[in-house]
């Protein structure tokens, strides 16, 4: 028996279609050479095409879509955070950091070529999303690009996304407490979720209760995509996460669920899901696919 | 006897001025932190200051100075260049890259932390680079800013710095033409040379015929400045140096050297000097630091 949060057929329609849209647009931009370099580029698609969710491009094309912004300037900024997404995978599941040999279901970056490629690979795709957001083609307003640069930077940065992963590997071991816990998954995941959100709105010059009400609903449903995240790492198995499961525990990591058991935190996840939902009602019923989204995140399996 | 293109007294003294100037714009930029994830900005800070010769933000304050533009401000691009001048260090000192010790005459940043920290410190300093330069106290104008982001993302990314590093190791036990290492330099270093010169320019607002004449200058000058580099590397020893002396030959790596030979590679080195300050006739007198700078990196030791 289907739950009622589960995704109706036309939405995770909407999102394979998106995937496949934002999967183009990352081919395109991101083409294949023959030059002499071209192990970085096939290290760079390698890591960042034929898979993926690309939930964060889709929450930044459905915020976008709210104010008009056409469809082609969100999918190159989803693009862009997709691979700035994807650097992060790759330097994450070095020998040095979580050293995880799988992702998405296939070697990772460092197994497929080499541990020095993968870094480079890694530090290409950070930089080429700095190239695409600042490119003309992304939006014709100046402005509206070195904000967004400034943003994303802001996000991925040490105080936010890069200063997670370092609370992360500080917390092998050590008991950190729920506050501590929450701030380490505001930066290492939430505030990138934001930036999808708040581009969106900043693409489409939106107001500031619009841009407000997108934000406080990118907090929430980041904390909660985390949350389930715990619970999945526990509950689920390598054949359908795409990498290996209990990976946390093995790693003595400090999670959600280690904190606060295991039905607290669904329960915790249930909540800022609908507690998401709520800051949505600023634009009646033109959210609705936002609103899915919140639901799907909290009923994904993988 | 000093050689003739041996620095002047003042040049040096302007030299070590503009290193202090910039190390005090870095340390202001990347203050101390007591947060939980101070190892990230201890390993940030450890890993960029107290150290370096600066002579990439030196370029960049003394071009932006053609075009009078307030110093504060080039000075903060040229620390932005220079963090991420240092991540490249600090990512290419790394075991599994160039696997080196040694840096400016102190531990590797992955020696002094660990290879995680210094993994993502070197992430955290080339997303803090955009930051710096996307702010609005870096330029007014933000069709300036969005130009220095672009500019720095082409210079830094897979089609310069980070696909030269690519090139390098490919290198390793291949034979290299002069066509191919050359290539392989502009990219690694000269595309950043580059950088710091037309980002001056391009603060200034200054005309194509200026900007011109400094890519060229930064072209030639860059080249000269490996050229030089290659030869130090196996004429000087590490006391000097501040890292190890002939890593290239023990790594098997093409250099101008090893592909052109020692005297030639210096005969080499001088014709580049020379046409690099024949680009900048078009300043009349205004441009002699440029000159001196030019005749510095023929001449230094180290």
């Amino acid at each position: 028996m289907p739950s009622p949060r589960d995704a109706s057929p036309e939405f995770q329609k909407l999102l394979d279609q998106t995937a496949l849209d934002v999967e183009n647009t990352m081919k395109r931009l991101l083409p294949e050479t023959d030059l002499p370099e071209a192990p970085l580029y096939e290290a760079m698609r390698y890591g960042t095409l034929g898979g993926g969710k690309r939930l964060r491009p889709f929450m930044l094309i459905q915020c976008a879509k709210l104010f008009g912004v056409d469809e082609m300037r969100a999918r190159r900024v989803g693009a862009a955070l997709e691979f700035l997404h994807c650097y992060s995978l790759i330097h994450d599941d070095l020998p040095a950091m979580d050293n995880s040999d799988m992702r998405r279901g296939k070697a990772s970056t460092h197994v497929e070529f080499d541990e020095a490629t993968a870094i480079l690979a890694g530090d290409a795709l950070l930089t080429f999303a700095f190239e695409i957001v600042s490119q003309e083609e992304t939006h014709a307003d100046p402005r509206v690009r070195i904000e967004l640069v400034q943003m994303l930077a802001q996000a991925a940065g040490g105080h936010g996304m890069v200063g997670g992963q370092m609370l992360d590997l500080i917390g092998e071991g050590e008991e950190f407490d729920f506050g501590t816990i929450s701030r380490m998954q505001r930066m290492k995941t939430g505030r990138l979720i934001s930036f999808a959100c708040e581009a969106g709105a900043v693409l489409g010059k939106a107001s500031e209760v619009h841009r407000r009400a997108l934000r406080n609903y990118a907090n929430d449903l980041g904390l909660a995509f985390q949350v389930t995240d715990d619970v999945l790492d526990v509950e689920s198995d390598a054949s359908v996460l795409g990498k290996p499961a209990n990976q946390d525990e093995a790693a003595g990591k400090a999670t959600f669920v280690s904190t606060m058991g295991k039905e607290q935190a669904k329960q915790r996840a249930e909540m800022l899901v609908d507690q998401a939902i709520r800051h949505l009602k600023v634009f009646d019923n033109r959210a609705d696919n936002l609103i899915e989204l919140a639901n799907y995140v909290l009923a994904r399996r993988a």
